[in-house]
């Protein structure tokens, strides 16, 4: 069956109402295909639905719902219902949860939930947006030096965390402090009577509950881990975070990225649930601080209107100047921005990438440079001065325009900045200034006192 | 002790050849930081260190090392002593390292190794790259319908199966088809006579070998997966791919969208490993096509010459019609193709899209045109038509900029092609001759005629 068929057959069992059938046949989804299917529903029968999954199904597949679709689901159900499913979530959804909440519905509903959930959630909205803090889950084992691989078992049996956050032990001493950590799959390989200290992996690496995202989706990804520890500032453990929520976080970072070197804020929502209004406002600012330095390179062009006047050539080459100046500072930051952002380029490196970026740029401008001279003289007819001047102009626009791409973001890294911020823009911006401006300094040099 | 600190006294034990020492130091590390350790050692030191670790970490290490290091290593051991490591690495690791060996070299290793590795290696060898098929491993655990907990718990000890590849058990019938899977978490909670198909999750999410990485990378992110089984032709389980690799695959898709929005071909290497020949030819061909396409741009300026010389303003505009232009089609463009990747935005959204996308460009248009014309009146005590032709071109240009920058990536995927191609360059040039082409008819229609 495709997908289409099974949206088909639970349309069906649910128009004609045979809930146990239907209840039967969610069973058989993955939670995320279910959250997909309610999408299209209406609030009535996203409620019927809803109440007919089994209880921590539901917690599982309200996690994964849209933000739409659990403020509908909140407004129709009762406190004491939405309490219950907070105490089924994972302590990470359910403050993600309750984050989107306007704060007196959080309120309300924590009463409802058990105490001990109520303390430990009021905890973790107290953590920064998108730190290590506010993305952990508090669910993980932890065991202590004298126990055996018996011991271990036993507890995860009693303890019954479930979820794959089980599948890395952690071992603290007394002062709640992590010693090491022991995968799962090394206990099983053993006789029972091993003590754990024999598997453990000394090598702590964790993060601290402030950290950005940012830097945990960089620790994880570089050690390959299936989670990482967090501890607070005194180095206690107080809880971990899953590769699965890293995925997550990687591609929330790669999008801010992108949306930096474009000139936009970054959004909250995705594109079809952003207002009108929010969508026009996240990228105003960048364009209207660029139209106002573009008028930097339109100065530039009133300046040397005498030059201008001499051959229409020189106004038309203006565009191709433009053009590929932007494009070779934009080719450059580009490499800049995913070499820092993936460890590859650090600040101290900026003499070799200068060095680097001007010789690419010298074999790049020659090669587009020598095109343009040929094309000058064979189609347009052009004097070889004016060719010379037009093509020189373009050469020097491409070694400037590849130095400055590859300087701006390192120097934006240095002092803190975020180096997309740096990117094609602004570059584009200052590489028209530049290059209009060596332009029209040649010309006016080889062609008004020619 | 900081990373520093740890390396200076790696390097005290090995200037003073303490081998023990070394070695227990050494496992005190992760092999990733012992790989990162080795960056900096000279060719003698690099053969000395990775002789000292126990064999299964160092086959650990060297998946870890950089391409020239190991070409380093490879070059300066015995064939036999290559073969004996590539029996101890994954299989997934083997293949990625074979695959940048010379052709006559990798049959000269392989001769060496186990011939069930062999065939298994050679298998592997066949796969597209990128596809499911070479980034699989075949270190699972199948089991079958008649098993129970403890017959599982028990293979698990018996294959030994290493690394976190054992923490979801699959099940598959006479015919090596997958029926379903247990996540080991599952099996540890309950008592050991428990049959695996009361555990069992039927709900099979899976990858045919010759998929995409990029398919891959999106199902197990969208269902938050530790593993993923993939399938051959016929249906039969063929091996897994863990969640570990996915995170690298999704930093490299991202890497290849971030190079093509910048008019770069993808790189294979990293920045500073890439030959300044690679660097220069990675950009060139679309710096070239680029600079040829601004030609018209250039062309749509010649034509219009009687109308430039009313005025040295229109000449100066030039520049801020290009780059409001150019960046209010980026930004259209970057929403699409992060749209796209991650799968909010879809061809048949088109009209919806080019639809909000003209409101958002009319309310931009208003604001930015609204501050020119104020600009222009003000600053360049420019005359009410000057302005006005001015101010209406910027506003027409944003328009049309937001509408060909969200539409030309969803065409582009829907033609097969990537939309992160059609991105950044290509729209600018095509925008720069719209807004020319129509900043200079209006001019022509008011100024020259008034």
């Amino acid at each position: 069956m495709n997908w289409e068929q099974i949206e088909e057959k639970l349309d069906q069992l649910l128009s004609q109402g045979r809930h146990g059938q239907l209840r039967g046949a969610l069973m058989m989804l993955n939670p995320v295909d279910i959250a997909g299917y309610m999408k299209k529903l209406d609030r009535e029968r996203l409620l019927l639905l809803f109440r007919i999954l089994p209880k921590d199904v539901s917690a599982d597949v309200f996690s994964y719902m849209d933000t739409d679709q659990r403020q509908m689901l909140v407004e129709s159900i009762a406190d004491a219902e939405i309490s219950a499913l907070i105490d089924e979530m994972f302590v990470d959804d359910a403050v993600d949860f309750l984050e989107e909440l306007p704060a007196n519905a959080v309120k309300r509903v924590l009463q409802n939930t058990e105490p001990k959930t109520r303390a430990i959630i009021n905890q973790f909205l107290k953590y920064p947006e998108n730190s290590a803090g506010s993305l952990m889950t508090i669910e993980y084992c932890e065991v202590n030096q004298d126990m055996n691989v018996r011991d271990a078992l036993l507890s995860i049996k009693q303890t019954g965390v479930d979820k794959e956050t089980v599948y890395t032990l952690y071992m603290l001493d007394s002062q709640r402090h992590l010693i090491g950590s022991i995968p799962l799959h090394k206990m099983l390989v053993v006789p029972e009577e091993t003590p754990l200290v024999k598997l453990m992996d000394p090598g702590i690496i964790s993060v601290s509950t402030v950290d950005d995202q940012e830097v945990v989706a960089d620790t994880v990804r570089k050690y390959h881990l299936l989670s990482i520890p967090v501890v607070d500032g005194e180095g206690r453990m107080v809880g971990i975070i899953t590769s699965d929520d890293i995925m997550d976080v990687i591609e929330e970072e790669n999008t801010e990225d992108f949306e930096k070197m474009s000139g936009l804020a970054p959004a909250e929502e995705p594109y079809f649930k952003s207002r009108l209004f929010t969508l026009a406002g996240n990228r105003l600012p960048w364009l209207m601080i660029l139209m106002l330095t573009s008028i930097i390179s339109g100065a530039i062009i009133s300046r040397f209107e005498d030059v201008l006047a001499v051959n229409i050539l020189l106004s038309a080459s203006i565009p191709m100047l433009m053009d590929t100046g932007g494009n070779c500072g934009q080719q450059a930051s580009t490499l800049m921005i995913r070499g820092i952002a993936l460890g590859e380029v650090r600040f101290t490196d900026i003499f070799r990438v200068l060095w680097t970026e001007f010789r690419v740029g010298l074999m790049i401008g020659v090669v587009l440079s020598a095109v343009t001279f040929a094309r000058l003289l064979l189609l347009n007819q052009a004097s070889l001065i004016m060719a010379g001047v037009i093509s020189f102009s373009l050469f020097a626009t491409v070694v400037i325009a590849k130095s400055i791409g590859c300087v701006l973001p390192l120097l934006a890294q240095r002092i803190k900045l975020d180096p997309a911020l740096a990117a094609a823009p602004l570059i584009t911006t200052l590489v028209d200034a530049t290059s209009l401006f060596v332009f029209f300094t040649i010309a006016s040099r080889f062609i008004l006192n020619a």
